[in-house]
């Protein structure tokens, strides 16, 4: 199953995708919150879709996509996990997954703008894989991790270089601002995909090819990521984890290149969709 | 007014303070969430006890007291904003503040017991000051700060030193175990304050006093954060800022003392009351 949240910010609907198809399912009347993965929503949902597909409407053409998850209790990050990324930003490839978080204030939908922030000269891409949490984890052992497994989406984990690295402290200050986190197009059921482990994800700035990997590369596999952090917190169903960007980001370059308003990022993961974002310089 | 949420965990009822005297504001129909702050819902609550003062029912004694604001978007804290603090921990007082997370699903109750996490050896205490957003702040302006305020509270930021400082990046992975946020016993709005910059705040360990500051000597003010963090990310309503720590932690002392199994700590703030944890050790 493939599941979209589509209209205007903060007023999204729930759909899902058929046959490359998008369908409104409000009539399902519920978002994609916890309370909905927690219930054995996906279940639910496949059984509603099944009574129901040949009464569902398409969803227009045009509508705004939403983030296919709705704000969740927590994104957490993986830093570093493609060696190849690790070695462009003059960092050794960690012995364990450094862990941070984006705030979900930063949450977008695939297609919206990048603000870019106030005062921010280092503002910077990150294509990325995320896995949707589906049920309660806390202390999840890696053979069990893929029970607690919704989904696979895509993000652009936007890093602001100067504010995480440069401004005391942890990196969680460069990581959290506004439209920070485009997620999406859709959410994937494991079902949908293929071998997580081995999706191509590129993404590319004003159509010049900037990052161009693969999970393969992946230091820290999902599994063993789920049962790593549900060691140090509990995830909740529809938590957000993100595994990682492969080499090439603008921090990588000498001299580095970063994000100007009116450039334009595209990024991919294999069988995940695509998304397309313009920068915006912040206005009040 | 004094905000207190009782009842078991997951099911806490909203409640008041008059007088000292716990009562049962269930009828008034809202949790202390998000939307309850976005919503005027303390002025709202202020005129549902002065229409209902007479007719309100008291708490039972001994009912648990669950954290007075329900789960919020996020809790921000500020590392290292007493200077005595800096210095026991062998840091030197930042430039601006420092920056981390806690996970949400740490919060709890402020007689809630602490949890040691499996494989901790090193579980420590920290009393803390928070500041309870009360609306929506972005690029807030330090003299505005004030209009963002909903309350304080008591915090006991508990942390494991060795997930937090010895296991790769950021501070976020000793921050955000189950058990690792007792908050309360009660909201207080600010004008239930004095002089917020010039509280007391202390804290023992089996009867010992190991912590015993004031708020004058924090580094960088409440008005400050909040315009501070405000920069690099959206606060929301109901978020929660934890304003740092003064000197006397485990980490501090030569050689460090940890929490182990039967500890109890307790910990208050001039206005704000106390709260106390037993310390007990993870069992599945």
């Amino acid at each position: 199953m493939k599941l979209i949240r589509f209209g205007q910010p903060g007023q999204e609907k729930p759909g899902v995708i058929l046959n490359d198809q998008p369908y409104d399912v409000s009539a399902f009347g519920e978002d994609y919150t916890e309370a909905f993965f927690t219930n054995n929503g996906l279940g639910r949902l496949a059984e509603f879709v099944a009574a129901n597909e040949g009464k569902l409407t398409t969803v227009a053409d045009g509508e705004r996509l939403g983030s296919p998850i709705a704000r969740p209790s927590k994104i957490v990050c993986v830093g570093l996990n493609y060696a190849d990324h690790a070695k462009e930003t003059g960092a050794t490839p960690p012995a364990e997954p450094v862990l941070f978080f984006k705030s979900t204030t930063a949450l977008v939908g695939p297609n919206d703008a990048i603000i870019i922030p106030k005062n921010s000269t280092k503002t910077d891409w990150e294509v990325e894989l995320v896995v949707v949490i589906g049920k309660k984890a806390s202390y999840v052992e890696e053979a069990d991790a893929h029970e607690y497994i919704a989904g696979y989406a895509l993000h652009n984990d936007v890093s602001e270089r100067e504010f995480q690295l440069e401004r005391s402290g942890t990196w969680d200050k460069g990581k959290g601002c506004d439209t920070f986190a485009p997620v999406g197009p859709f959410l994937a059921t494991p079902d949908e995909l293929g071998d997580v482990d081995n999706l191509r994800l590129w993404l590319s700035v004003n159509g010049k090819m900037m990052q161009d990997g693969t999970t393969a590369n992946l230091i820290f596999k999902i599994p063993f990521l789920i049962s790593y952090i549900s060691q140090f917190m509990t995830l909740l169903p529809g938590d957000i984890i993100s595994t990682g960007t492969p080499a090439g980001v603008g921090l990588g370059f000498n001299p580095p290149v970063y994000l100007k308003p009116g450039d334009v990022v595209e990024l991919g993961i294999d069988g995940l969709g695509t998304s397309r974002q313009e920068l915006k310089a912040y206005a009040k």
